[in-house]
Order: C-alpha cells, then structure tokens, then sequence
C-alpha cells in the first residue's frame, strides 16, 4: 500500500516537472511510509520523494530508523547542519517543499543549494490523501459514527449552571468510552454570545435559558477525524434565531446538493453562500463552506469561493455554512461528505430539526 | 513591560542590521504582546517588528484582535493571499523570518518580494526570551517546585505490572491538582530496555522487578515549564547500572559546576561530555546536554558542543546528561537551572542518590 502511495506521488511530481519533494508533515509521512513518530519537536525529519526511484529519509539520530524497502535512512545529529545531508542529495531542478516545512530548515537549506528552483511541493502528497481509499473511507464513516452517538447524547448532559468547559468534559468521556480509549477529543462548547464567534475558545460561562448551544466537535478515532456541528436552543428560541437557523439549514443543504459530477469546489460554497447573500445575510458567513478532511482535521484543499477545482470522487469533506451575528449569537450546522461518481455520501446523520432543550 | 520586551527585540534588530523581523510562533508573540491564541490551524498570524516604531499584526480576520498600544492590525481573509499585506508593508533590507514559520508563508512572501534579504530572524525574540525577568525566574521555580513534589511521589506509585501509561495518569493526576489545573501533563516514562531510548514513547510496558525506571517529566505550570529525569531501580540493581548511574550523577554535577561566569554553553556540555568520555561511556551520550527552557520546553539556545556563546545570568536551562546502552538500559539525570552572577540556582532539589524501590 505504502509503494502505491509513493507511486501515486511520484506520478504527480513527474506530471508536474518537479525531480523531488520534500515531505516534512508528520501526518503526510505516516501516511506515506509505516512510520509514526507523534511529534519531532524542533527536529528535523524529512522524507525526501525523487520522481523516480526510492526515497530517502533524513532524521536526527535521537529517532533511531530501520531502512524499509521504501527508503534508506541518513542520519544527522543534533550538532551537524541539519540539512546538510538533503543538501548533497537532492538533484537538479524544481524542488517541492512541505507547506508547514520549518522556515530554519528551509532558510538553511537554501543558503546550501542556491541552485534549486524551490516551490510549494505539498499539492503532490495532498492530491494523494485527498482522495480516500476503501479503508479511509471506512476508518471516517466509524469516526463519524461515533462523533452521532456523542452529540446525540447532548441534549441529555445540558443543565442550567453548567459551564462549557464541564461539558466538554463530559462529552470527551463519552468519546473516549464510545471511541477511540486513547485520544481525547476537545469539543469546542459555545454558550450564548460565544456563538458568534468562530473561533471561540470552550471556557467558563455557565449555561442559562435563552442560550444558543453551538457544539463544534470531533475526534481523531484511530488515526482518522470526525467534524460535526449542532446548534442548539437551550429553553427557548426568539423569532431572529429561528430565522437565523433555517436560512443556515438551507444553506447547508444546498451546498450539499451542488456535490455532483463536475463541481467544482467554488460551485458548492457559492450554492451556501449565495443563498445567505440572497436571504440579507451575506455578510456574516465570513469563512469557506468546508475542508478536506482525514488523518488531519483540515486537509488541502478548501470548499472556497476561490477554489476552481472539479472535485473527484473519494474526497472527503465538510460542509459547515455558519451566520455569526456579533454580540448576539451564531449558527453553524455541519456535516461530512464523501463525494462519489453520482453525488455524496453523508457520513453525519445527527437530527438538523430545530431543538430547544428544555 | 510589552512594549519594554519589544524595545529589547528592536535594539538586537538595530544592532544586527535587521530592517524588521516577522515574528509567527505563538509562544513569541505571547511574550511581546498581550495576546494569546492557542493555536492558529494552518492559518497567518505574524506580528512585524520594525527596527523602530509601532508592531503590525498581520491576522486571519476569523480571529478578530483589537489594535494595541503596540501594534496595528491588518486582517486577511481565507480568500485572501495570506502575506500579502505582509509583502506590501515589509520596508528594503534584511527581513528576519521566524524559524517556525511555516514554508507555505514564506514561498508565498518571497515569491512576492523578492527583493528582500531573508535571513533567520527568530534569534532576536530568543536572546530577549533567553534572559528571564524576575516574574519569570519566580514562575520557573514554582513550576519546579510542582515538579520535585510530584516525582518525590513517584516510588509510592510504581506497582509491580503496572504499565508506563498507568503511571503517566497517576502523575498527570497529581500535577493536576498540585499545579496548574488547567495543564495535562504527559510525563516520558519508560520502564526497562525503553530507558535507552532517548525519546522512547510511554506505552503499555509492564514494570516487572529489575527494570530500570526512568521518568523525564514537567508540567506546564500557568505558562512557564518545567523538566526534569530520574532514574530509579525497580526491586533490584546490577553492578553495570550502579556504575553507569554513578557516572550520569557525577556528569551532571560538573556540568552544573562549570556555570560560572564568563563559561561557555560547549564548557558546560565538555565537562559532562569529557567525563563521561572519559569513563569509556562518550559514545553512549547521544544528544546535547541541554536546552534552554521558559514558556517552552525547548527554547534556544542549546546547551551543546557547537554553542560558543557565554552563558549570560538569567538563562534557564537544562542540565541532563544521559547514558543508553541499546537493548539493555538507560540512565538520565536531569535538572533546571538558571545561572545567576556568581555561578546557578538550582531548581530541582529532588534526590540523585540511588534509589532501590521495593
């Protein structure tokens, strides 16, 4: 499997004119190759992809590495320059870079090889993990799964008093028991005005009636990510809110219809996001319509009015139109897809009827 | 004290010829400036020092910043080139680059201005993060002070079967209620051969009699770290690791007696490194003998053989020399330090004697 990831690369740098690609993101490598380590630090490991032929590893040697038949292995250690051994190696020509590649190394390695054409070379391993294989698939329908039964019992865990930070605690028990036991999932909790803020941080304000109950949560269950929202009503709903809540619902269904053969990425954020333009409140849906997803929570590419590219069957990702009114509240509802020939598969069936929570 | 951090920062830019550096770790810009996301995804936030005058903050508008005293803001969208704003602000000359900024961001920038002079730049915020004010010095000894308490409860906790994962929740328990509560601590525990693994990962190793136990911890304790290795023996000890023990233990109290003034950072790492050599043991000293530590675990500089600078007081570092015999056992003694006018302060008083736990 391994091999025919590489391969699948290897085709799109030659496709593309590029004699290498440098792999730095843990997750591309682990996806890659069987390799895992959960994180380097500041160090440097560094899967270096020729457009033909085997791959060569660069790490510290605090990693110790056994050579796999799709790689041989060059040490460095914490004294060398770092990238020294890439240096030598890497032949002429256009050279691709990881996107989250650490400037030092990149800086270093440019002050060494002056000669290469350097160029964002992530697009070859992300056009590679964007579309899903049979496993994948299957690995990010039981994530989902699990992500349903966890916001299906929230309803249940809201009690007036309680702060975000306590429901997020209940809720990461539940994924840990109904999930994966060893990754703990942090859900992000907005209650009230917090809602209105996309990126809200889940803290210390108490629930109390009259409350939206916005929910962004997930987990990575075995190595794969669920990502749902819901938005709930905690004792009562006003008019603006209900309002609010079905243009958001539409929306997002929309958007989930334009999943057909031929769309393009920008055709189903712009069925989200003209259908709010056209309700009046264009304005504040101020983020994309979704993101791939998988062994990340948010892969390349973008479900983005600026994104023009046809999606291909396999893609997994979500669709998540929000209206955040400052001050006062917001909405999102959320779901993940995978794209097939004909149309999607949706892998959240969690209720998106309106629920005031008594 | 923001804007005296910053003034720091613009002097070492002044006296190296740096027109501005772009500053993207968020542990950097927490330390200059009154903000404090916890993360930013794949998402730009770069604060732009300029050798004088007022900061710019170049930001995600999903991630809504007042303006401060010390800096503008300029939002960017998803749709948006993220560095753009970044490219039309940045004046000629040597620009510094953050070590941590990720490639997408600077192949972007460089392809807009290619004008500039890039260089790393993040050793401008590091020498200012280097030298720790007394707020800071206080907040590395409480964190320590959490830390000795919760390994002095380490021999009370080890049961025979046991795994490394069981003792890591008992410990993380502890930091949790005697530190910060609001920080998991993930402590490195490895019980027998994984003890000669210099970055082993805590697993589902049982303790079994024999075992060496070695326990590399720290918390984060409201923003500032702590670390710290012992090493104990689990019911029994052989002669090679009473020797190997004694050696780590004599190494690590050189290393913390050549911290005197005017010694370099390689003068630390040769005394514990010459005496180990010495020994017959250099070639299993496998990393350098330090780090520097703060709002980081890693911060720079290193305490190593390359690092020809001076130590200057109110550097915290670690000193932690280590012996891994592979397949067999390892030993590491680690503590802080922060070096002072005369010479150090110790921050870690827990006991290097050799412990035996029945």
């Amino acid at each position: 499997m391994s091999i025919a990831r590489i391969e699948k690369v290897q085709q799109i740098l030659k496709k593309n004119g590029f004699a290498t690609t440098i792999v730095t993101d843990l997750s591309s490598i682990s996806y890659l190759v069987d390799l895992a380590p959960s994180h380097m630090g500041e160090r440097l490991m560094a899967l270096a992809i020729p457009q033909e032929g085997k791959c060569k590893l660069f790490i510290n040697a605090l990693y110790p590495t056994e050579p796999q038949e799709e790689f041989d292995v060059v040490y460095h250690s914490d004294s060398d320059i770092a990238t020294a051994g890439l240096a030598e190696y890497l032949p002429a020509g256009k050279t691709g870079i990881d996107k989250f590649m650490m400037a030092k190394f990149l800086l270093e390695l440019m002050g060494q090889r002056s000669d290469l054409e350097y160029r964002l070379g992530s697009f070859a391993v992300d056009e590679a993990r964007m579309i899903k294989d049979e496993d994948e698939k299957e690995a990010m329908r039981f994530a989902s799964k699990v992500n349903d039964q966890v916001i299906a019992m929230v309803p249940g865990m809201l009690r007036e008093g309680m702060t975000e930070k306590e429901l997020s605690q209940l809720m990461n028990k539940e994924y840990l028991r109904l999930g994966d036991p060893s990754s703990p999932a942090g859900p992000l909790i907005c209650f009230g005005a917090g809602s209105a803020e996309p990126h809200h941080t889940t803290g210390d304000k108490k629930l109390e009636p009259g409350d939206v109950v916005l929910i962004d949560c997930g987990q990575t269950t075995f190595g794969y990510n669920s990502d749902m929202t819901r938005t709930f009503f905690y004792k009562s709903i006003t008019e603006e809110q209900k309002k609010v809540y079905e243009i958001v619902r539409e929306a997002n269904k929309r958007a989930r219809e334009a999943i057909k053969p031929g769309a393009r990425f920008c055709d189903i954020d712009a069925a989200a996001r003209d259908y709010i333009t056209e309700m009046g409140y264009g304005e504040y849906f101020t983020h994309r319509t979704g993101h791939c997803i998988g062994r990340d929570v948010h892969e390349e590419p973008s479900v983005s009015s600026v994104n023009t590219d046809v999606v291909r069957p396999g893609t997994c990702f979500s669709i998540e139109p929000g209206i955040y009114l400052n001050g006062k509240f917001g909405v999102r509802i959320e779901d993940l897809v995978i794209a097939t020939e004909d149309g999607y598969e949706l892998l959240n069936f969690a209720s998106k009827e309106i629920m005031i929570i008594e």
